[in-house]
C-alpha cells in the first residue's frame, strides 16, 4: 500500500465589511463590481423593491430577482428556482450575486452562490438588524428542511458585506427585537460592555458596531466551527427547537431571547453562573414580555433538539456562561452534554416562568 | 463610512490517499473511523452490495444506503432523498460519510456530505478507473441539472481516499475506457510519460498511479480553479456539450476522447500544436472507433456549451496544448476564447471525421 498526502494551497480569504449610511445608493457597489467585469444579479427581499433595489439594479445594470422575506421560503425548492432562473438567463461562473435583505435572503442567496457552478462571487447587503449583526457575518449559508432549521448549508465567505444602517429606519419593532436578541446574546458570551450600553439605550449604532466586531473576533479565530465558534450558539439549542415546534410562528428574536434566559438558568443551576449575574441579565429580558409558543409541547421540543448540530452521539450539548460576557471553554469544546434530570428541571422552570 | 477587513484563519486541509490492493476488507477504514468516534453511513453504488459493501457496513457497524450508478440519478432530488434519510435516522454533524462507487456516487455523496449540517466528515472509495484517476481527486462535488452536467456543486476535500485497484478486476470494458480517456487527457496536458506507457500497455497500475499523481500536482497548486486547474478541463468543453445533447447516452469516456481529439485539432489549427504531434496523438484515439452521439446536432452542441464554467461574457473558452504533455498558459488564464469561424471549421472537421 502506498500513502500520498494531498496538501492543496488555499488562498487566504478576506471579506471587506463596509459600515455606514447611504451606502445603498449604488456608488460603493458599482466600484466593488467594476473590478471584476462580472455580470451582476441581485437577489432581494421583495419588500425592498420600491425603497432600494429597483434603482440599484438600474444603476448596476443588474438583473433583479425578488423573493418574499418569509422563513417558509428558505427551502431547497426556492434555491433550485433561483438557480434555474440564472441558468435560463445564461449566467456563468463570471457572475456576482448581490443578496439584499434580511437573514432569510442572505442565508438562501448565499447558499445559492456557494453551489452555483461550484461557487460564484458573493456580496451581502443586510438590511435588518438581525442580518447585520449575525446572519451576514461569518459565511454561514443555509436552507431549512422539514426536519429542522438551517440543517442544510455551506460555509462560504462573501467578498464584501455592505452594512447600511439607514435601512434600519424603516425596520419594524419586531424586526428590531430580532436583532437585539442576538446583540444581547453576543454580549452574554463575549463582551460585557455591550450589556452596559444596552442597559442604557437599545437603539444605538455603537451597539451595532460592537456586536459586529465581537462576532468577527470569534469567527476569525474559528471559521469552521471546530470549537470557539460554538459559543455563538448560546441560547440557540432551545431557540431552534422552539422555532421548529412553532412552525416558525415564533420570531427568531423571541426564541433566542427565551433560549438565552433558559441556557443562563441552566448555567446557574449547574453552578457556573452566580445568582446575582443571573438576576441582572434576567431583568433586561423581563421587559420584553416573552412567552412560550402557542404550540409548545415539551416532548416535541426535546425531539426537535435531537438534530442540533452540536450534538454528539445523539446527546444534546449546551453552551454555558459563567458571567455576563464570558462563555465556558470545556476543554475547547465550548459546550457540554446535560443530564436528562438537569434538562427536565430547567424545562420545568421555563414552563412555569413563560408558560 | 468605516471599513473592517475580516480575515478568518482557515486550517490547512489534508487528504490522505491510500493506493493498493485489498483495502476494502475494512481494516484500513475501521482504523480511519476509530479516531473520530463518529457514527458511520456508507452511500454506495447498488451494484457493489454483494461484492463489498454489505460486509463492509457490518464490519464498520455502519448504515448502508445504496443508489443506482446511473448519471440520470445525479440530481438534486436524489441528494435530498439521501439527506432526509439521514435526518430521519438522526445522523448528526458527528457523522462520517463513506462514498463507495464510481464518479456518480462520489460526486453525489460528496455533495451531500458538503452541505449536510454545513459539512460532515467524508471518505471516498472510488471503485471505477474514472473515479480513481479523476472524480475522487481534488474535492469537486456535483449534481447535474436540466441545463447541463455538474452545474451545481461544491469544492469539498475528503479526509481520505481509498483507492483499491482490486475493484478494477470486475470493471467492464466500457468503464475501463471511461477512465482511460481521462488518463490520456492528463497525459496530454501535463505528463508525456503517461503517453509513453499508454502506447505500449493500457491496463497498467503504474499508469493509474502516474495519472493520480499528475492530477494531484495540478490541484495542489490551484485547488479553487482560479487558473492552472482549468487545464484539467481539456477536451471537456466539447465533451460536456456532447453528453448533454445525447442526454447522457454517450459515455463520459467517449465524450472526453472525442473532445480531446477535437480540442487538439483546434490547437493544431490555431498554430500551437505541431502536425506530427497531432498525428501521434490521433493514432491512439483511432483504435477506439469513436462516433458522434446519435442525437448530434451542431446548434444544440453550441447551445449546450454556452453554460460551460470557463466561459466569460458568454464567450466559450478552450484549453489548448502545444505538445503532448503541455497545456498553454495564456497569461495564467489557461484557456482562451475561439472565434466563431475557428469553432465552425473545427466542428466541420469533427462531423466529417466522426459523423
Amino acid at each position: 500500500m502506498k500513502k500520498i498526502n494531498i496538501h492543496p494551497l488555499l488562498a487566504v480569504p478576506t471579506t471587506e465589511l463596509y459600515f455606514g449610511e447611504r451606502l445603498l445608493e449604488g456608488k460603493l457597489l458599482a466600484e466593488l463590481c467594476k473590478e471584476s467585469k462580472n455580470r451582476i444579479v441581485i437577489v432581494a427581499d421583495r419588500a425592498l423593491q420600491d425603497l432600494y433595489t429597483t434603482k440599484l439594479a438600474q444603476r448596476l445594470n443588474a438583473h433583479l430577482l425578488t423573493i418574499p422575506s418569509n422563513e417558509k421560503i428558505k427551502t431547497n425548492e426556492t434555491a433550485e428556482t433561483i438557480e434555474h432562473e440564472l441558468f435560463r438567463l445564461k449566467y456563468g461562473k463570471d457572475t456576482t450575486l448581490i443578496a439584499v435583505g434580511g437573514g432569510v435572503t442572505t442565508d438562501l442567496a448565499g447558499f445559492v452562490a456557494s453551489i452555483y457552478m461550484r461557487g460564484i462571487d458573493l456580496i451581502l447587503v443586510p438590511t435588518t438588524l438581525l442580518a447585520m449583526v449575525d446572519a451576514s457575518i461569518g459565511g454561514k449559508t443555509a436552507i431549512d428542511t422539514p426536519f429542522g432549521k438551517n440543517l442544510i448549508g455551506t460555509t462560504y465567505l462573501p467578498r464584501a458585506i455592505i452594512t447600511d444602517i439607514e435601512t434600519l429606519k424603516t425596520l419594524s419593532d419586531k424586526e428590531w427585537f430580532n436583532g437585539l436578541a442576538e446583540i444581547l446574546k453576543i454580549g452574554l458570551i463575549s463582551d460585557a460592555s455591550i450589556w452596559k450600553i444596552a442597559e442604557k439605550e437599545i437603539k444605538n449604532s455603537e451597539l451595532i458596531l460592537k456586536a459586529i466586531q465581537a462576532k468577527i473576533n470569534i469567527i476569525e479565530k474559528d471559521p469552521a466551527e471546530k470549537g470557539l465558534r460554538r459559543i455563538l450558539n448560546f441560547g440557540h439549542t432551545i431557540a431552534h427547537g422552539m422555532e421548529a415546534i412553532s412552525h416558525y410562528e415564533i420570531s427568531h428574536g423571541e426564541a433566542v431571547a427565551i433560549g438565552c434566559v433558559i441556557e443562563s438558568y441552566l448555567s446557574l443551576k449547574l453552578g457556573y453562573l452566580p445568582e446575582n449575574e443571573f438576576g441582572q441579565l434576567q431583568s433586561i429580558y423581563r421587559s420584553f414580555s416573552l412567552k412560550l409558543p402557542h404550540k409548545y409541547d415539551r416532548k416535541k421540543l426535546i425531539e426537535a433538539m435531537s438534530l442540533d448540530k452540536k450534538n454528539i452521539d445523539n446527546q444534546i450539548r449546551f453552551v454555558l456562561i459563567d458571567r455576563i460576557g464570558h462563555a465556558l471553554s470545556f476543554d475547547k469544546d465550548y459546550c457540554r452534554p446535560v443530564s436528562e434530570e438537569e434538562l427536565i428541571s430547567t424545562l420545568d422552570w421555563m414552563e412555569k416562568t413563560y408558560g
